[in-house]
């Protein structure tokens, strides 16, 4: 399985590979036990901090584990992975080692222990900024502290979740509408 | 310019057009007034009631219309009007009328006040849900009342943006992963 060579990326421009909407990744570490879940509510709140706001449900395994140990890595998948990335929204945690079950390499962060995954393109470290939402909405607001992105592809087939087992994968990137935008709009 | 004959369809599956991370249009109105903001970081928070969260800036015009009416349209535009999308997003209602500057039309929403966009492929007819966050987070935290969709196509072709200027157009949906996930995770 392909692993990527990440590269630091500026943390306030994550936008460019969440903001479009992609299934991702979360992993977590808690009491010494990885896990990994499979996410696809969240959303860019801000970029200085870079501020990500994520739903995750609390029947999930890894919802006492981000609470409680208040850190996390967002990691985005492409398509070419998209048997694990279904296999690990349909197992829990609780049970099984996702790591070893699904063959993914757990790779140590800089500024969370939780790891990060190699066979994604992108790996986000992110500390809980805010938890004050969670028992209402169950909605943790992370900060992204730190961020990995390979080099290439610039941008990455991408998994994007549509409900009843149907995905959209990213189409093509486009930047002819570029010239309409005013500069400071970009 | 084509518009869509919309049908009715359940507000608590609009997550099959939400939740891949498309640009969307806000229509909104207030004291007579009209106006259309494009939105990016928005996210699906609950099926049932079916609750978006949305954050508008505030500097947008936008921000305190619907903040003072407690509703607005979630419209979901296609690649064919992204000249539009991106001279929405440049401009202001506080000096133009936008639905006659982009020559849009405006057709009567059923359960709110602010418009649907006859051009958009869908419309999701949204009332303020909870304001609480808006001082802190400019989270509005929406419930879709109504929703309008095209019968066709399937899956429309959604903008997706990654800042910068950058458009990623949505590419192919698929349901070959279907059969991998346990039906109560679908």
């Amino acid at each position: 399985m392909k692993t990527y060579d990440k590269q630091d990326f500026p943390v306030s421009n994550v936008r460019r590979f969440l903001e479009p909407g992609p299934i991702v990744l979360v992993s977590s570490v808690w009491k010494d036990k990885m896990n990994i879940m499979t996410m696809g509510w969240h959303m860019i709140m801000e970029f200085e901090p870079s501020l990500v706001g994520c739903y995750i449900w609390t029947e999930n395994h890894s919802f006492e584990m981000v609470r409680r140990s208040k850190e996390c890595v967002i990691n985005v998948p492409t398509a070419e992975i998209a048997p694990k990335v279904v296999g690990i929204g349909n197992t829990t945690g609780s049970k099984i080692d996702k790591f070893n079950k699904f063959a993914l390499t757990a790779q140590p962060a800089v500024k969370v222990k939780a790891p990060l995954i190699a066979e994604c393109f992108a790996s986000f470290e992110c500390r809980l900024a805010d938890g004050s939402l969670i028992d209402k909405y169950s909605l943790f607001i992370l900060e992204v502290v730190k961020a990995h992105v390979a080099r290439a592809p610039n941008y990455p087939r991408t998994l994007h979740y549509r409900g009843d087992g149907i995905f959209m994968i990213a189409g093509t990137n486009t930047a002819r509408y570029r010239k309409l935008f005013r500069p400071e709009m970009l």
